[in-house]
């Protein structure tokens, strides 16, 4: 049975719409619109369990996924959702071992993804032109605890990418068709390029530069995802949802 | 540098619809309508490498994903597409040395992408209840490299689960309603429930059992995916798409 | 050239967001944040003319379509856009001179869509057992110049229709399951059973209920609109769309 | 209670997937895999009557609709849905009397749609430079009862529009953007300019173009129908569906 350390990081959940990532120490106390919680009180405890607050409210104190940490992030800094890094993890095939060169880092939520992915024995290196948002990131990465399989790089990713025979180059930037020769260079025979953009430019520019290097498979996608609201009699899919994230444009490396 | 051994798989890519996934062997000859290939030039080369038929047509030799399998696999027993997979796999937060509990095995496909994420020190336990479709999943995840990350089980879920503290249950089978409470005492406090349903009866069915045992964030969601035809003057959506694989439910078990 | 008239209405057009239909009339002011304006200068003028507000800003006076009275009317009473709207127009195949039963009336919203479409000659007879919310579709009728092609009847449909022969029977109401025998009865020979639900369980009930009739093509759509942002270098669907209206169902009934 | 003409049309329903368009004579056979019916059986009998083949199968025989002889005509030459073209009617907001230029006339499947709705003391002008289109066009508006409110025109819109004063115009050809200065003197004050494009360049010209010109209300939308297959305990959307038709732009004229 896994057990809430002194130090340890939980997912306190209220409800659907209400959760709180904090860290759990001694006298601790987390004051909400509910109360405040000791969150003392849950050293010991397996995750999972319930600790009521100071007006009786019970929220649930679970261990926090990947996940959580991208939708706290992505709160501020927008863009990348599960559904699409998701699709990202699958098509770039990584997995233990893997080496992956990112960029930009942002707040590090798809950096998360991939060093959870490639761990124990993989690497990803991110790249950001901007060196505060590396500050954060690498904050958000430690608290995940996958500081370790990250090296974070300032560097200008148009100009260079020092690492060769990657498996997997992949892209969340203004300008990826810049990337892509370099980013040719750098994969392995078979490596795979992904980029997610947002707007149509972006991917029909993506997508020329790519058919002009040794790539196949050279494909883009869009996910839509929509909640169903599951109740009885009332049963549909919500009324409001997100409509368009971003479009991600995937290839292969041959050599020729 | 990535070289393909003599005994090796390699995906032997000819346009975006057609691959062939091919085990390399000295003087082995693959016949194709572009005419045949002899396999055995590729050993020693890296992936990523072209070959040519015995009629001057370029085919090149990648090394396979666990995407590339999923596809092949699907093709016979349909279903789990790579978004579903991926979404799966960010939403169970499952990483290496992770324990998970899938039943279907079905084609192996769900399973080999669950082996890979856990890796090289967690565990998929398999259930299903027919022997001759686990024979088709042993073959199918041994030539992957996973075979000693999995334990394929013949038994019946909705009966019983014989491990315990499981990060996570993945169902994809005609009754996940009826494995509820079953995978609410297999699962540790904060494990995922995930289930993919085809129908929506299935999904009202589940949701209301998940009510009412101890689990939060019981959600279902639906991801649509769009093929993007990017070619100068002619971008658009494709016209034929798949517009409905399934709805994937999740939950999170809490002590209570 | 149409020219607008003392006492007729236009649609003041401010930006992509603020529309304001109002009636124009010598002297009348009609105030906004954006300074005041004197209405009557726009007697005389062709519609689609310009008028400046006291502080300078320009809006434009347009003709109200009934797609402007739909939207304005929605936003109180909700659920029926111009997407659903337009196919259930040609789902249900009327034309001027047609004879259709409504229920119910709601704000009058689709009620002016369908008056239109059979106008001159053609008839609405629409039921609603609300009168408060009829008095309200009422005005919106009137206001539309559609007044005289509309019966309001206030009784409930699902005990009684006192119509026969019709060419469609068209509704949007809590349980049009209940209406389906009786629609049946109303209808003309291939006459055409039109149902708007927004959950999949009224969509059930309605489904089984005609397949119990001599009805054809039972089908059911969702219509799902996503607009576009298009704007050089920022070409995108919108982030935030509506994800559901409702279901549509249709039939056709035959003479067995 | 409307009655089956000697000479009228009638559509032949055996089920979901197989209706037949067919003219009613006396004697006049109609051969299918499923038997031989007697036409001449169907005089004097109301629409919605069965009619059986010379195996004994049943056929309902329905009044064709508009959206019959579209769904007839799209067969051949694609591209306009209902759901599109019921939009397309909202926005443009067309009713009796209205004065419409469409482009090309194709089949003659949305000029069938447009003269519905504008019947009796409208008018709908046609153009397109390919005069056997015309004449395949001109066939199915007769046969839909249409004729003497259309006028077919042979010539090129790209280079002029006769009309003036007109309350819409209605584009579903290669060069939209090329009509957009055309199309505003054509159109009078608050007139709608609706145009259909199947790739996002085409949409990209045209919102270009009309931004360049005195419109507002400029907007681009995608309708995505979605098949529901409504069966106890198989309720699901369907699997393989149509997932682009094509884009519509819109704007209203105003005077400057």
């Amino acid at each position: 049975m896994e057990i809430i350390e002194d130090g340890g990081e939980v997912l306190l959940y209220l409800d659907g719409r209400r959760t709180y990532l904090v860290r759990v120490e001694p006298e601790r106390l987390f004051h909400t619109h509910k109360g405040y919680l000791n969150l003392g009180e849950l050293i010991g405890k397996p995750y999972g369990s319930s600790i009521k607050s100071s007006l009786g409210i019970k929220f649930y104190a679970l261990k926090p996924l990947i996940r959580d940490r991208i939708h706290k992030s992505a709160r501020r800094t927008q863009i990348l959702y599960p559904k699409d890094i998701g699709y990202l993890l699958v098509k770039i095939g990584i997995g233990p071992g893997c080496r992956v060169v990112e960029a930009g880092t942002g707040s590090g939520a798809l950096t998360c993804a991939l060093a959870n992915a490639v761990k124990p024995d993989g690497r990803v290196y991110s790249y950001d032109v901007r060196p505060e948002l590396q500050r954060v990131a690498a904050g958000n990465i430690e608290r995940a605890g996958l500081r370790s399989y990250v090296e974070l790089k300032i560097g200008d990713i148009t100009e260079r990418i020092d690492e060769e025979e990657l498996d997997a180059v992949v892209l969340d930037m203004a300008t990826p068709w810049l990337v892509v020769p370099i980013a040719h260079r750098a994969l392995k025979g078979g490596g795979v390029f992904a980029s997610f953009s947002p707007t149509i430019e972006q991917v029909m520019k993506t997508a020329s530069s790519l058919r002009k290097q040794p790539f196949v498979e050279v494909e883009t996608v869009e996910l839509i995802m929509r909640r169903i609201n599951v109740e009885e009699n009332r049963t549909r899919p919500e009324t409001l949802m997100i409509g368009h994230s971003g479009y991600i444009t995937t290839a292969r490396k041959v050599l020729d």
